[in-house]
């Protein structure tokens, strides 16, 4: 089935990023749909916050200190503000105007360590320039570590044995969940991560590797991407340059994950611009067996993730097992879907 | 100049590791000789310990805590006691037996802990079956973590930015220290790790990738190792089997640190084995431009980077500037040992 009659009609109803959704939504044969994952965790997680509730008396708290007017950062607060009220996630703010000194911010963090209906905590980045991000998010108990950054959770992401991390970080996992819900195959195949942030990049590549991928992490020392790239059976793209990778550099059949969300001008939009990835993702859908949008495929992973670590601590704080999302790992999936056979052409 | 009169000199003075060790020494070509580089930092560091005793006061001490009487973990032990006594670090050790409960070896870690003389802690692995080895050492304090395996450690050794590790993984710095030492550029090399423990192989990739290698690693479910030790610059094998990586897998002029050290039987030795690494020296040396030897390439440099961790770990418990081996990371070298083009044939 192709997509071009479908992408006619959406076109007409208006600016690009409704088209994409549209052609992921109708096409569906080689999407990684993350926002309809992302609906099918969300309700999960509902229930378990249901069941947490009628059996402990507890509410999963999220606690978010955001300082300052940034127009981004308050519009990903207000984000998962919303998705917390659809689990049943309970929030608890802090909001602490531009000058506040990194003092009042600690605070701000300690009186949500020490209380009881907080279970994750996020402090949301960036901070004002005179305040010390590390010395804040150091601050934040790693039992509420909401976005799995703390030191004692991303040692325990890299190492083999031991404990697990209690929290993961969200887009990563989102990555790998996608990827595992949509019955991709990780263990034995190539997986080449673009970019070593310690927000994607790294962790990313982790959680690949321990599910049994053999990773490769490109980065901006890295002489011939393209070369690397394909070799991949798994993409992952977090460079935040606009359609960097090539539908040239792509084995045939490759799996694409694309991080990247980066406003270009487009006059045709409403707001004179829209987003696309790190992934030419027009020329790269013909070519890979599966691809995820943007926007609408990593994206609201990420938030779901989020709230799967918020109730992955309340049950913690609770002594309940968990399984954290992504699944249990190194669990190698058995569907076929990554033939590593060349797509049929277009 | 090649090797083969050297050898047959060697090879009449007694066993094959002698016989390794003189091709070393002789040949001098394409050895990356660990025990020179070893001595050289060993030098290095005496006179580091001497201008801190001359400075302030101060003899960096190293608390060793030893649990029952394997014959290996003695002489490990004894090995790091003769480099300590030869450097200037002065050795607190804790003997318990094979008996001790785990409160009373959490109670010597405890004692080392709170011991101003003592500024780096070992404990010498394995611990016997009755004993949780990561609550043992998740016991030392990250600021006495002379082995560099604590989660503060390991997690600021993984991340961007943010504050350096205090101590590095011995093994792994000693791989990557001797590639500096010998003018081996790194930065957007193709490097391909074989293995991927917590001692070695993940922290050797971190720290490879700190220096801007493009890093691959490999592990037990990797299909096809050949084909990806093909596209390496750099190979780091450690994956404890010997003669794991045939020559045939190298690409002519790549640089080969071979951490194995496995036991084979030699009935013309005289303890009936002899040590060898994961590579099969032999025939990989006259494809790669630099080889280690075992023995005599990576465990040399071990033990030295273990003492350099315990005078790093005084110098900050002092508050004075450290320069953590290996190198500053990132710091490209410029030489040309590694050209990348095929190495003369035989």
């Amino acid at each position: 089935m192709r997509w071009r009659p479908t992408v006619l009609a959406a076109a007409a109803l208006g600016g690009r990023a409704l088209l994409t959704a549209a052609m992921a939504a109708v096409q569906g044969v080689n999407i990684l749909d993350g926002a309809a994952t992302a609906k099918a965790i969300r309700a999960e997680l509902g229930r378990d916050v249901d069941a947490l509730r009628a059996a402990h008396g507890v509410t999963p708290g999220l606690g978010v200190v955001l300082v300052g007017e940034r127009r981004d950062s308050q519009t990903y607060v207000r984000m998962k503000q919303k998705v917390a009220a659809e689990i049943g996630v309970h929030c608890v703010d802090a909001l602490l105007p531009d000058t506040a000194s990194e003092a009042e911010i600690l605070a701000a963090v300690e009186a949500m360590n020490a209380d009881p209906d907080v279970h994750g905590i996020l402090v949301q980045l960036p901070l004002p320039a005179h305040v010390d991000e590390g010395r804040v998010l150091g601050a934040i108990d790693f039992r509420k570590d909401a976005d799995g950054f703390s030191e004692t959770n991303v040692a325990r992401l890299v190492m083999q044995g031991g404990p697990p991390p209690l929290a993961m970080p969200c887009t990563p996992a989102g990555c790998v969940e996608l990827l595992r819900r949509h019955g991709v195959p990780l263990a034995g195949k190539r997986a080449v991560v673009l970019g070593r942030s310690n927000i994607v990049g790294m962790p990313v590549a982790a959680l690949l590797q321990a599910c049994d991928a053999t990773v490769t992490v490109c980065h901006s020392a890295t002489p011939d991407v393209a070369a690397v790239v394909r070799d991949a059976d798994i993409v992952v793209a977090a460079v935040g340059r606009a359609r960097y990778v090539e539908a040239s550099w792509l084995k045939p059949g490759c799996v694409v994950v694309d991080v990247g969300i980066n406003a270009v001008d487009d006059p045709e939009a409403k707001r004179g611009y829209r987003l696309v990835g790190d992934v030419d993702f027009d020329a790269a859908k013909d070519v890979a067996s599966l691809i995820t949008p943007v926007p609408g495929g990593v994206g609201p992973m990420t938030i779901a993730m989020l709230m799967s670590n918020v109730v992955n601590l309340t049950k913690a704080s609770l002594g309940v097992e968990t399984a954290p999302l992504p699944g249990r790992l190194g669990d190698a999936e058995t569907t076929t879907r990554l033939s590593g056979l060349p797509k049929e052409g277009p």
